[in-house]
């Protein structure tokens, strides 16, 4: 479909147009300028025509770490300790699912996020054949980079599971791509690590599409201690960075979620490689793993994404909430209100995570760029004035705000509502399901 | 009106009933407990009934600190330090604003605060005799604790403000109380706290409703020094607490707003005088004013309620937020997920802010209490399943999930939308005159 967005504020993380229109064919944008300028050009009965004015239209948001699937489990277990949180609760949950339970939970998923106005997500989780994120994901037009997860304790099954997901779902279309997910430094092997390089270098190269690695980096602090008696391992300058350096697998094409305890050495190879790092502020806090130091990476030149981890850590997948909250938490922190000022947050929150993810056609509104689009009613109470548009994509606006969302050229929400699936229907059942699976009945919901 | 809501979860800080009903008869509730039963007790036609089936009945929200006319700033200056902020863009705006503006805004945040689910809140600002935040409140219908400034460059004026202000509008209807707001340590004089301590109980027993003291202490760190120099005062042992308590003005009518900077005297002598402060955590950050020690208030046995404070530096009244922030933030700063668990937090932003202000009759769902009461949908993607009522109020719910507004007794919002007056017109006309107070047009606004 061909669609004329117009009249509406433009906003991306490079510019502002008052009065701007954005054009797209299939499922690219073939123009972003002013109004006036899109009138005259694209006039043709051929373009169905949006009336944005009081609106902003924008690029999609991107959450560069989450677990989609795991909206079964949001609010099953809070505010205890990270052993007894995993061990008593959601592991035993997780325990009981199967591939088309993690297909159900991820469907809900991707159905907050596009509410939301998220329209890339990267979601690691268990991958099966045919049920797993991605097929959710796609099912309800939602982007998904896929992480398939990898453990020392069935490195043959993990190394075979990547391969599969690899053949079948990388760039299987324009939504799917997949991630290779070594889980952490501490659950997986020196050698698996190399393996893990070696086929995203055989993947992309046979695909033409980056195949990206993400994994969990230093979220806990004793981090290095535990690969290092797990694996019999040295680790040089207690960098784990500099360990997986030394494995040759870091580079532009590597993602690391948290990084929360970094050292000095850590900093260095991380900026030096080019690595890319997803900043997820509510479950860090939540789940009281520390603060990450976001504005040193920033100094640092690394390119920092935002996510939202799972919806069993923060317990949504509001990625305005962690666009505040990530301009809050450092300010706060540094006792310096200039720092992460709302266009930088906002520009994580879209195109550094887009690059983060390997692709260089998203994150922004241009010409050439993949049509994913948010646009965004601010004429509401809680939201007017409106002086500074940076300003109220971070501060101010919620998935409340969310008018009409857009993936891949494809229209998925209008006038806030999803319109693909009966979405009362799979609510009631995923919620049926997830307090099966909790083994007890809570009443009421 | 006489009113049964019924067949929902109700829940406040002491307690879930799963199929529950909450009775309204004038601007009291006369009953709390099962469905069933309120269906015998409270068949006649005499009620009108509300189908609460899949739905939340709760307490409002107490927004213990705000400056709710502060919308017209509404992310009017952000991301700068405090005092460029203050003295280059708040300071010079707020200098144009008419008692009139000072109404408007105040609408505006009070239809905000409603549609989020806000029911009371405690509200310092400028004050005049006709047009003021609780002029605008109280037409609104929302609950208000009008905060009447003073400043040590306009003692005399000050004095018949909060005089004026006493007499006219204190327990003048359901709707509104005063409280006596010497704006800190930092601007008000030795004697004018003592006048101010005055006042409050001469009117306390006048009108038979408690007055209270509003103030913002030690938000800063240098505050003592500020004193000290300015006053020509000692403050003992480096404690603006002990200092207030030696001029006589402490007591549990006492609230004061941030004390982000609490030396352990400070700590002392606010439990012993039974002092109550309001955590303003989205404020704070954003500003880069530090993280108030909320874990040791509490474990001092220090009541606390839970603020915004104004738009200007939030950037909303989303108390939703504030409730979550709270949460998050102690949790990640003392590296605990165990601390401020959601049912405390939600505690602390109705039972506790409500007594915060003096009421005792206020922000539980119990028979003889005023019937300030939300109804909350979760039945979306973005809140379900549901596992845990207080885990979702604190870390899932958003504004726009609430359903239903009572205040005093008076339906305000009902599915969502706020009925008793054109909230399109005024959000029109307080744009335009915030455009116009700012002195600029930034176009498409």
């Amino acid at each position: 479909m061909n669609l004329v967005i117009e009249g509406g504020v433009v906003v991306d993380a490079e510019r502002v147009i008052w009065d701007g229109a954005v054009v797209v064919e299939d499922n690219r944008i073939v123009f972003v300028g002013d109004a006036g300028e899109a009138k005259r050009r694209f006039s043709s009965a051929g373009y169905d025509r949006v009336d944005a004015r009081g609106k902003i239209i924008a690029p999609g948001l991107v959450n560069a770490h989450t677990h989609i699937a795991m909206t079964l489990l949001r609010g099953y277990a809070d505010d205890l300790a990270l052993q007894e949180w995993l061990e008593k609760w959601i592991w035993p949950f997780e325990s009981r699912m199967s591939p088309r339970d993690i297909e159900l939970g991820a469907l809900l998923g991707s159905i907050e996020s596009l509410l939301g106005g998220v329209t890339t997500v990267c979601s690691m989780y268990h991958y099966d054949p045919e049920h797993n994120e991605a097929s959710a994901a796609a099912r309800a037009g939602l982007r998904i980079v896929m992480g398939v997860a990898m453990f020392y304790w069935d490195e043959e099954g993990s190394v075979s599971r990547v391969r599969d997901a690899l053949s079948r779902w990388h760039a299987r279309d324009d939504l799917v791509r997949v991630s290779i997910s070594p889980h952490a430094p501490y659950t997986v092997s020196p050698d698996m690590w190399r393996v893990a390089e070696e086929l995203r270098r055989e993947w992309s190269a046979r695909s033409g599409v980056p195949v990206t690695i993400t994994s969990h980096l230093v979220e806990d602090w004793d981090e290095p201690r535990l690969v290092r008696e797990r694996f019999g391992v040295d680790i040089p300058d207690g960098s784990i960075y500099k360990y997986l350096d030394g494995l040759g697998v870091l580079s532009r094409y590597f993602v690391a979620a948290h990084s929360i305890h970094m050292n000095d050495v850590d900093f260095e190879v991380a900026s030096e490689r080019g690595v890319n790092i997803v900043h997820n502020p509510v479950a860090n806090l939540k789940l009281g793993m520390g603060i990450a130091d976001v504005p040193r990476m920033l100094r640092s030149g690394i390119n920092v994404g935002l996510g939202t981890d799972g919806p069993a850590s923060n317990n949504t997948l509001d990625m305005f909430e962690t666009m505040k909250v990530t301009a809050l938490l450092h300010k706060g922190s540094y006792r310096d209100p200039s720092l992460l000022p709302a266009k930088k947050v906002f520009e994580m929150a879209t195109v550094d995570g887009a690059r983060a993810l390997g692709y260089n056609d998203l994150g922004l509104l241009r010409e050439g760029y993949l049509a994913d689009i948010i646009v965004i009613d601010y004429r509401k109470p809680a939201s007017m004035p409106l002086f500074n548009i940076y300003s109220h994509l971070v501060y101010v606006f919620r998935p409340g705000n969310i008018d009409m969302v857009i993936v891949n050229g494809e229209v998925l929400v209008e006038d806030g509502k999803y319109s693909k699936m009966d979405v009362d229907e799979l609510v009631d059942r995923a919620s049926r399901r997830a307090h099966e699976l909790a083994g007890e009945v809570s009443g009421g919901a």
